[in-house]
């Protein structure tokens, strides 16, 4: 039997799409990675998945996992490859609330997620813009990071247990609730990050966190990034580390945002360089409870260090949200990034890190060497600052491939020079495998590999993506 | 040449010991795993190490790497192998305070590294009672817990970055300062908790803290087990997650303590049944400036609360250490708890975890099953009860092997049905390989065969351990 027989004898004929119903799923929202796939799946169950991996691995068939299609590194692109859509397997097994946990399938939405926990009183503090399409084994495979990895960590750091169909159809069951937990080698954090090349995630255990009894949101100006990470310091210091998000946005960010986006107003009357959005959640009853003028200590706090910012002048303007309508306002800027950076063409992406003492160097390096390699290029960053995590957008001046490599290349040149890393949220897919190629430590590639070959010796799962040729 | 040949070449006559010289490299502390190596190697350094493994490799030497000798699960037993010690890889390389990052070799003491990153104001969280010994490269070979794991996480939670060499020779450097960086596979945690089996860790970028601007330190005797529970949950909530270390100690700890340790007093006149060393630590300012009449706001706020539990009857007595000396003195009735479980033979150890809402239950059923099984049988349990991880031992009346391995099954059925774990935070080493052939997922276990396959095919590093026969 071919593949595909295979497949419809495991799934019915409903469940394997080819042709234009399977069109969406191949769609990418980078408009960069759209592929033709020879079929799409979607499995019910983890049953599913492994009788479905074990008759690829024994045709040989190609499988690319895919979930929301939301990343932006065509981590899901699959020409000629088996489509898997984890869509299907979307339901929240269990929130328990006194374990802080929550028991989920791969296909469950990010947001979905989100509301579940809320309406326990808890948060899964993940966040970002694709929340809303975004599931949660492309959330694990990618080990997305976020707004909120500054105060939670991004998703390795919040996960407990996963559930994980092989290469050749025998499924791992490392479904853990536990903290602790030294039985051998770390495989949970292996398969997390590895973008479905050793395996396909089916399910977690991911860890909840107390919901903020309050937040304070505020829109900041500042004279330049670097006033930015001083204040950031001092925040932290202050608040004994409540800081949530401090997310850098430049000029240019909100010039683009007004043509695109005019529903959303501009956060000040006049345009600054250096805009944060900044959010500090209060955990502990004294910071959320109402002083006799109603003001929350939180807020009211946050007021007092502003104040004195302004007063000594690292501090441009400042607007605290009022309101929840002020607060959605002022995440929708944010939540817009890469709307913004894509919305001009040709791009080079980079979604790099850097230590954190190191982030003006790379800004003042970049300014002086980008007009040398391209007079007529421009540049946009947004960035999650406190990680020293920042997407770094350059738009060169002609899309000849060689230019855009050139580009690509001075980026991660000077990157590395100042010890940081090409990819830190978005992961490799196929997009940073030359990257790859020419930064990654040498040895640490020869190890991956070997581990590549060792879990799945056929080499069906994701194949071309993340390792480079 | 022989492999001891290639050894003295390397390093020279002094760092090869041999004989009387190298017993005390090999003598376990726990009195079970003591042996009898090949030789004792001392590399000063990566490029060292990188020679010997390349020659042990050609020579299929067994090398088997030892940094503080303090594990409790036989990691560094060494029959008939080379010895590597870290010891002379000391050196704090850097401590860069902006960066909040300390840069360490292996054989740095885990208290060296404590009062290094206290001189410039910070903390590496993680610590235990042998941390005079224990050295970092053992830590993070064990994905080494302890008493602050409730707050900070463990070592895995404390590690950016990595240098290691290969069983092949090769290094792999992977000494990141990044808070992100999704490149590739997560290689970093593959060889934390490794045990040596993989590779030899030379050095780590490592994590510090703020160190807490002060800390609120205290005894509480409660009715039992299951009220400590329900406390913790309270306090966490009052302080928004300040707590810092949990731990539990039953009636039968202080009654053994008293004979072993006399100059350590009971900290209570009356006996209790559960007793809590509680340890909160204030980050932010307000809760470290003194009040109008010199208190400090956290140690007034934990007496309000824990007045309120006393008045509840949820307490039974607590008292608050009103200096260092008193602080240190209940630190050390908790850091005695290996001492005391080891002086009574003979035992069955676990280091086990469980989800905190079924710790009562655990206890329920030991207290039905070990009689029928034992009647003469008594146990001793000490916990980090905030991570759910018990170091229960148990004593039975007789030392027949056949007897104490029905002991330890008895106690990893029941660990088992509840979810938990029977490796916590110390590790497989060769002490706990049956519990891993008898309840580690057997499809995670062929995973790690693999992988220890593929990075050590020829099965020199550690050999015998972690992985069941």
């Amino acid at each position: 039997m071919t593949f595909i027989e295979q497949a419809l004898a495991i799934l019915g004929d409903a469940q394997v799409l080819t042709g234009a119903n399977a069109t969406r799923y191949a769609t990418d929202w980078t408009g960069k990675y759209t592929s033709a796939p020879l079929c799409v799946l979607r499995p019910g169950n983890a049953a599913e998945v492994s009788e479905l991996l074990r008759a690829a691995n024994a045709t040989g068939t190609a499988i690319v996992p895919v979930s929301g299609n939301t990343g932006l590194s065509g981590g899901a692109f699959a020409d000629g490859a088996a489509l898997l859509s984890l869509e299907r397997m979307n339901r929240i097994r269990a929130i328990r609330p006194e374990a802080r946990v929550a028991v989920v399938e791969a296909g469950v939405v990010l947001a979905d997620l989100h509301e579940a926990a809320r309406a326990e009183g808890l948060a899964f503090p993940l966040t970002f813009g694709a929340r809303g399409s975004a599931m949660i084994g492309g959330v694990l495979s990618t080990n997305a990071g976020g707004s909120n990895v500054l105060r939670y960590g991004n998703t390795r750091a919040l996960c407990l247990g996963l559930e994980v169909v092989l290469p050749d159809g025998a499924l791992m069951d490392l479904m853990s609730e536990l903290h602790k937990d030294n039985s051998g080698y770390d495989l949970r954090d292996l398969f997390i990050g590895a973008e479905g090349t050793l395996g396909v995630i089916t399910a977690a255990v991911l860890k909840l966190a107390p919901l903020p009894r309050a937040t304070a949101t505020a829109m900041l100006a500042l004279p330049s990034l670097g006033d930015a990470l001083g204040l950031l310091n001092r925040l932290q210091e202050a608040t004994g580390g409540a800081v949530e998000a401090y997310e850098y946005m430049p000029r240019a960010h909100f010039e683009r945002l007004a043509e695109l986006r005019p529903e959303l107003r501009p956060p000040f009357d006049a345009a600054h360089e250096a805009n944060i959005m900044l959010e500090i959640g209060a955990t502990a009853p004294r910071d959320a409870t109402p002083g006799p003028d109603g003001t929350l200590p939180i807020a009211a706090y946050l007021e007092s260090v502003l104040a004195e910012e302004l007063e000594a002048g690292r501090l441009l303007d400042a607007v605290i949200a009022q309101n929840e309508a002020q607060r959605a306002e002022m995440w929708a800027r944010r939540e817009a990034a890469a709307e913004v950076a894509f919305s001009r063409k040709p791009f080079v992406a980079n979604d790099i890190a850097l230590p954190l003492d190191r982030l003006e160097t790379f800004f003042a390096r970049m300014a002086a060497a980008l007009p040398r390699l391209d007079p007529g290029a421009d540049d946009l960053s947004v960035a999650h600052l406190g990680d020293g995590n920042i997407h770094y957008t350059v738009y060169p001046s002609h899309d000849d491939p060689a230019h855009l490599d050139a580009v690509m290349q001075l980026v991660e040149t000077q990157v590395r020079d100042l010890g940081g890393s090409f990819s830190a949220e978005h992961g490799i897919g196929l997009s940073k495998k030359p990257s790859m190629a020419r930064h990654k430590n040498p040895v640490a590639l020869v190890v991956m590999r070997r581990i590549k070959t060792a879990l799945d010796p056929s080499g069906i799962m994701n194949p071309g993506k993340v390792l480079p040729d």
